[in-house]
């Protein structure tokens, strides 16, 4: 069974508007409800699980009702990183769905995910231990430890940025978190991350520029025409 | 003497147009014109050597008279790949400003780099050997040899990508140039690459945002609204 777990539990927003990215409305919809609508119509995927802050919880419980989004198996609260929420959702999948082989985690201002990254991510996680969509680099990337001069060139060809969904053999990846402390997870800056740290292989596959967080205003009007065709 | 280099060579677009990008027309004025006003208005840049295809030449001509831009001292072509443009370039300095003691290397599509960047860039290639802005990179980045799986985690603290203007020592740039093989400046993908390879010491400056360099139709229209406030 392969469940997903959705990460709608930000609170702020860049943009300077009055609630989180996720709850935007675009033609009358909270963008979140596009998330949902396609791990929903995922054949693939069998449960859901929602990361949400208290004070939007009825919000989005209204709005699963509405559009029949009704794979929602749990909800569970927002954590202090985005990675803590990450383990929120793990534990309530272990309640809610403990027949889970697969989690697939994906950002709620992810709205345009492409049924064969999901595909793909599944795959990999069923065949090597988890996968992740990744896209090239396209900037020359330096590294630096003081950020004052350069220490070390990278090849821009070995380079690639991490998207969402990430998906892991579930029992695994649950594992991990039960058994590290808070301080690492508080430290995890990518999902994959500290799966790759405790040795599970990470496979990754194609991701889609098209499959951007909306985070700015340019990325939200970019969302609004696509919708709009 | 601080001598620019400004890369107006590129001849395709990724946008559908008829028109290399830094050739685009916004309100009236090509976007190269935006880009070479700063450099002409800037005081402590001297010299504008401009690295133009043949096709483009006389039109860059035309518009350097049109609003004039009297601190062109000379034209070189482009090259194979953006380092031999500007191998080109340093030569171009070499013969028509040979005094240069700084070398201000910019893309005709930044249009929107601040005095600031240019007058920190200068100051670090006089107190280091170069300089270039740099910003921090938002995404999760990894590290694959293959392509497949991942080989290593990167610190995401620790990574910067660049942007123009790069700035250097002219003689030291040069020589560097003048003393490695072909295949070598083709496999350069940023320009301080090159320098810090070859043991000059590259200051990291604060890019920004702002100077981005326009490549898509999104980039286009963020530009378009800028310029009209």
């Amino acid at each position: 069974m392969n469940t997903a777990i959705i990460l709608a539990g930000g609170v702020g927003s860049r943009m300077g508007v009055d609630r989180p990215k996720q709850y935007l409305i675009v033609n009358e919809k909270p963008i979140i409800v596009y998330c949902l609508e396609i791990f929903q119509n995922h054949k693939n995927v069998d449960k859901i699980c929602i990361v949400v802050s208290d004070e939007w919880k009825s919000y989005v419980i209204e709005n699963i009702k509405k559009y029949g989004i009704d794979k929602v198996c749990g909800y569970a609260s927002a954590g202090k990183t985005r990675q803590h929420s990450i383990y929120n959702g793990l534990k309530c999948v272990d309640k809610n769905a403990p027949d889970t082989d697969v989690v697939i985690i994906h950002d709620a201002a992810r709205p345009l995910v492409s049924d064969k990254i999901i595909d793909d991510c599944i795959i990999g996680a069923i065949e090597d231990d988890g996968a992740m969509p990744v896209i090239s680099v396209k900037d020359t990337i330096y590294q630096s430890k003081d950020g004052k001069s350069i220490d070390n060139l990278l090849k821009r060809s070995e380079l690639f940025a991490g998207q969402a969904p990430e998906s892991f053999d579930f029992k695994k990846y649950l594992d991990i978190h039960n058994s590290v402390t808070d301080d690492e997870i508080s430290a995890t800056a990518g999902s994959s991350e500290i799966a790759y740290r405790h040795n599970m292989n990470i496979r990754l596959v194609e991701g889609s520029e098209r499959n951007f967080k909306i985070t700015t205003i340019e990325d939200l009007e970019t969302f609004e025409t696509i919708v709009n065709g």
